[in-house]
């Protein structure tokens, strides 16, 4: 069967990530893999749980969705797989997973324990070739989740929740940065239903108060090293700088806070 | 169709390039997708005309080059596809397809503007996953440049011109920084017909002036650390260190007058 | 045929790795190309051959591992093939097969010389491009080995000698780092079976003494921030730090001393 396998890691360019396609080559020839990415800095689970979130719905129906941002490895965390009407997600049970599954409604969560799916040698530090790899593998081939382990109620998995933006009294918008990306755009937690009539005219960060003087449509319509505040691709809120790196300029990061007013 | 589509973007490893391979599945899920890079500079045009000039020949024929390098994305760009003998270019109207259009005639040019080829939502910052991607994908499936829309006069189209080197009275050969690559070596707009009967002894760059004493055939020709002078496997002169960055230690960037002198 | 073929290589996220794609495919359609790795250092001949090594063996049967790490390339380095019982290997003639043909005893070894095979036009500068790309793409079609060039000695082939760690007089284990992985985790060229009846309580680099208390089985079993020993994935002994960057933290490098003690 020709089934799409994602791979979302922090690996970066070491050889892990081609090793696990090795393990799934052996396994299923003819599965297709796609990277989403290898770029996630170290350990980043938050940042992991958007980029699955905002990327996960554009694969074919079946996609089986694999994330190895796995701090924890070793033999006592849990991996967990879940269905979803669309999907089937494969990953550490550290919470990465909780923002796709608010979008992807699990119908049934599996522990994944059956070793006959696994490789013979099983290491305690790399699950991503020993499990990860072979039980999506055979994911692909057919087998269902519910031949992989026990059911576990959604509940009892470790979830991070996902921070809702919230009116203060005074009529500001209170937010935070949920993902900075390659071009130093700042992803707010922020969507324009969030936004109701509020039509901002300044951001406050930390470090200063920028007049963005209302939500633009793209990075290009403001001058060239102008900050501009547009509804991005993945529906949020961006604070960006035409031309340039918003996160670098202003020294924005993940989980900085950001205050909207008129 | 098992039919080939080419990546070249600036996206590096966010997950851009994945998403777009994403929806390329979705619509053809035979289409095979290599990545050119994803490591161009933010923005960096001139380089990205460079690459796609320098690798798409080595293409199948039919193959698809799209090419997401848009620091001008937004709702006022125009997206252009070129159809030449032997493959479709698909590539915001910024110039970028200049040079690869010099070796590769353009047979007609088209305006993509088709809405029911993009995916059903677009949004404004990322054309890659909601205008290039689907392109590519139906492109990939058979329909022809002439269903994305109208036809435009190449006269029409951003173009960068390429920068042809030129002898001055002193008989000097005059040339420029092109590409710098992964190792560092320094790419010129100087092909071996340009040199003519000059057989360089020296290179004079803005903080000095190299004795490279003629053109050697491979970096390893001379002692490592020692700068050389080769014809690389893009044709272009290139001012490389055996073993070293010529780039890091010359200071040499892309842009950069390079003087030949026998 | 569906063969697939490897490529690992210091290209970093240049376009180099593309275009040997692009050669690939246009020889044969259905060859699967898979990314090992493109993140060495610059020309460290040692990392790929560790990286080989280890990641070699996950690949199915019949796959044609390409190496192109290349630091030499030029009209006198030897590029050689060697047939494995269960792979192909292609690589300069630099020594990087060595450790992986440790574990993969080389049947018959070729000198790649047969132009037929090649681009009709080769560069002296991107061997990968001009005869890699094209020798590993004709195997993949079924072409032999023996069909690339004569017969060549393992013993006239370069080679770097794995180094094997030692007990000293005093009952000190003498190893050395031998990969630095993209965590930061330092693996040694000790394994379980080298350690034999030593339960080592110290590690000794040339900056400091660990107290590392032992093997332990992953990274997440000592409190974050701490050193720590385990038997890694590759099956040597790595000096990490639990959520951190051992390699950093303690200034390590490949090739530099490591000494266990009770």
């Amino acid at each position: 069967m020709h089934q799409t396998i994602t791979l979302t890691t922090d690996f970066s360019e070491d050889m892990f990530a081609g090793v696990m396609k090795g393990v799934i080559a052996n396994i299923n020839p003819d599965a297709r893999v796609i990277d989403i990415t290898h770029g996630l800095k170290l350990g980043d689970i938050r940042s992991g749980a958007f980029v699955l979130m905002a990327s996960c719905g554009y694969f074919p129906r079946g996609t089986i969705h694999v994330v190895v941002v796995d701090p924890g490895v070793g033999p006592s965390r849990r991996i967990v797989c879940a269905q979803t009407k669309d999907y089937i997600f494969l990953a550490p049970d550290n919470g990465i997973l909780s923002w796709a599954l608010t979008r992807h409604e699990p119908l049934e969560m599996r522990a994944v324990e059956k070793e006959k799916f696994f490789l013979d040698e099983v290491s305690m530090t790399f699950h991503g070739r020993d499990i990860f790899a072979p039980v999506a593998a055979h994911l692909s081939l057919g087998i269902k989740p519910n031949e992989l382990g026990p059911e576990i109620d959604p509940g009892d998995v470790v979830s991070i929740e996902f921070p809702e933006p919230w009116l203060d009294d005074g009529g500001e918008l209170q937010g935070e940065v949920l993902y900075i990306d390659r071009f130093g755009n700042c992803i707010t937690n922020i969507t324009r239903d969030d936004l109701g009539k509020l039509d901002p005219a300044k951001v406050r960060i930390s470090s200063e108060t920028l007049n963005v003087e209302g939500i633009h449509r793209s990075y290009s319509d403001v001058h060239p090293g102008t900050e501009v505040a547009v509804i991005g691709s993945t529906g949020f809120l961006e604070i960006a700088v035409s031309g340039g790196n918003a996160s670098m300029r202003f020294g924005l990061r993940t989980g900085d806070e950001v205050t909207l007013r008129q």
